[in-house]
């Protein structure tokens, strides 16, 4: 087990109901003047933005509100929202939404405290040293941000997608009730459940040694995910279903599943060019990628991908080779992809295979000439996984 | 799953050496003057007194400190260490120990910051406001106290043990160097083993409805438990083992596996009275309780018992009742309390059956009429399942 630090300071309030406590929550971190930051207006219509700002109002804070957070989120609306903070003298950040709300909210955090331009943090030009506060009402389980450190944001110019890493990043408090995620699209639900375990197995496939223990925990975090999965295709509804997911993608992404172990995240940086290029749900890309990355690293460590077809889809061995029932493992990922109507290949995105040039010189741009610790990639690693997805 | 609150804002700072951190830590802190408190002098013979307080020193922060404290740790030296934190203006408490010298660490810390005798805490009487800061070098796996927000202290007047939660008690860091652990006495070692798995299992039975997910995570880690202790019995400095231990013994106790349920705690009111009568160690009096518990409330749920059995300790099914099952699960967790050399009846601790009566009596006046929560349990059930403890 590799030395490591474990921080999750956010403090996560779970179950129904829970968005009511939000202005008293808001009120023991001493907020004054809160920035509601949320995306469409279906917050709006579902009521659930009138129930937050009745919970605000009654524990006397002020609020001023952005709407228009889009999936990718861009830097022209952080932009708008530092404008905002600074002058309304905004202190606390309440992101209502999914993952891109609330990225969108912590460079908006970030940013109000920092008198440059909050692309420099993006650019490793600049170090942060300070943001607002940020509290999350979770409504899309997906990309963990109601617990992580990180907020991934496009800049329009060019559509850079980048990634940036803080603990300042990490929410002081998560609301999620998992009542509020009942009317998402199925696409939407899906797509965050691929979300979710691709963060596990960013953590879960690494060359670290001694990770049994964490690896177990993965394992039955997976295959809660995929029975909480396969029940919501059939019964959106089903409470307990949507408490797993919910949590589950909390936890995935927190770093919990991170310690002890060198990290991958090499088909983030592949997925990450298919988004900004095609503008595609992250959660959809990769669905799109993992089948594609697991079967060009199969032989990296069969042991390990053999254990995740073993212990994760309950693939039988008898009379198969290690690589077959490796290789089932994968084919049974596929399959559950499939089932909840996630696409598996570049088609299913609308991609293209005449891109692939393209989506290298962008990736090299952005990771330079390797990525990956599973296995170290180069560009022409990243061709060969790029066309595996096509076919 | 039922609504929770789950918040361990506590920094893990994990792995080798990692004690060469104190002063920098406390520094983030803004540590001024911190009080290092210990047990006996084994950190000093070790020296690990002299690299903790070369790294506060290099760091500039002053320190007083306090050993002395005993397992089950005392009021009386609980009084002391507020009168020297008063007296020297100390703002930061650091344990180096264990459970033991971070539960006396936490009540000091507390104490400090009130005017009035700290045990009003305990005896419900006043409500904690406040604290001195709390850091942790954990020397023994075991209690958990690290990662958790609770400390229990014996009253030497009546040796009257108790514990207390407070959001004010969970640690700001807790730095865990498994490497400290080898010089453990295998006594140590597994009753702090028995100990973590208690904690486990106080969360683990529960009447809670759709607990499945968490009920994975716990059996995944009673496994690597079980796995790390047998392995510690033949190779006491096996580092990974010892990692397992340290951070399956941190995540027991944080509140992460009691998420979304009713935890019980019935067994760990049993033994506190076992503790407090003969001053056994806790783990060793919960490996007395857990067998006898178990074997009592079987009934509550044996499919619970079952999964138990099947899933931690790979029980086979075919040809046995559910109930064979279910008590195959609670022998082999008996056989697996003797492998690591614990005892598993009253005997083994020097415990008495005629005693009986007097331990029920001050269980009475610590619970009221009735404890427990996967089973309500009365004092006649009590004194049912201390019999069960002796034969």
């Amino acid at each position: 087990m590799n030395n490591f630090i474990f921080h999750s300071p956010t403090k996560f309030v779970f179950g129904k109901d829970t968005e009511k406590e939000v202005g008293q929550l808001l009120k023991s971190y001493k907020a004054k003047k809160v920035l509601i930051h949320y995306g469409t207006g279906s917050i709006k219509r579902s009521g659930l933005f009138d129930r937050v700002v009745d919970s605000i109002e009654e524990a006397n804070i002020e609020y001023v509100e952005l709407g228009g957070v889009v999936p990718n989120p861009r830097d022209t609306l952080v932009y708008e929202g530092i404008d905002l903070c600074k002058k309304e003298n905004v202190d606390f950040v309440l992101a209502v939404g999914g993952g891109s709300a609330i990225d969108s909210a912590k460079a908006i955090a970030a940013g109000a405290k920092y008198d440059g331009d909050f692309w420099d943090f993006y650019d490793h030009k600049a170090e942060m040293k300070d943001a607002l506060k940020i509290g999350v009402i979770l409504t899309i389980p997906a990309a963990g941000s109601e617990g992580s450190a990180s907020a991934v944001i496009t800049k329009t110019d060019g559509m850079l997608k980048r990634g940036f890493y803080s603990q300042f990043y990490r929410p002081q408090f998560s609301i999620i009730n998992p009542e509020l995620t009942y009317t998402l699209p199925t696409y939407q639900t899906s797509a965050g459940i691929v979300d979710m375990m691709g963060h596990i197995f960013e953590r879960y496939l690494t060359k670290s040694d001694n990770t049994l223990f964490v690896d177990r925990l993965a394992e039955g975090t997976l295959v809660s995910i995929i029975e909480a999965g396969k029940k919501l295709m059939e019964e959106p509804t089903n409470y307990d279903a949507r408490s797993v997911i919910c949590w589950a993608g909390t936890i995935a992404h927190n770093g919990f599943f991170g310690v002890g172990r060198v990290e991958d995240w090499a088909s983030h940086r592949l997925e990450h060019e298919l988004s900004a290029l095609y503008d595609v749900t992250h959660g959809a890309g990769l669905a799109v990628m993992y089948p594609a990355y697991m079967k060009y690293t199969i032989d990296e460590d069969i042991e390990r991908y053999k254990r995740f077809a073993i212990k994760v889809f309950g693939v039988q061995e008898e009379g198969k080779s290690d690589k077959d029932i490796a290789l089932e493992g994968i084919e049974k990922l596929e399959e559950f992809y499939k089932e909840i109507a996630m696409p598996t290949r570049f088609e299913g995105i609308h991609a293209k295979k005449e891109d692939i040039n393209k989506l290298v010189e962008k990736l090299k741009e952005n990771v330079g000439k390797t990525f990956g610790h599973f296995k170290e990639l180069t560009m022409e690693d990243a061709k060969k996984i790029y066309e595996l997805a096509c076919s």
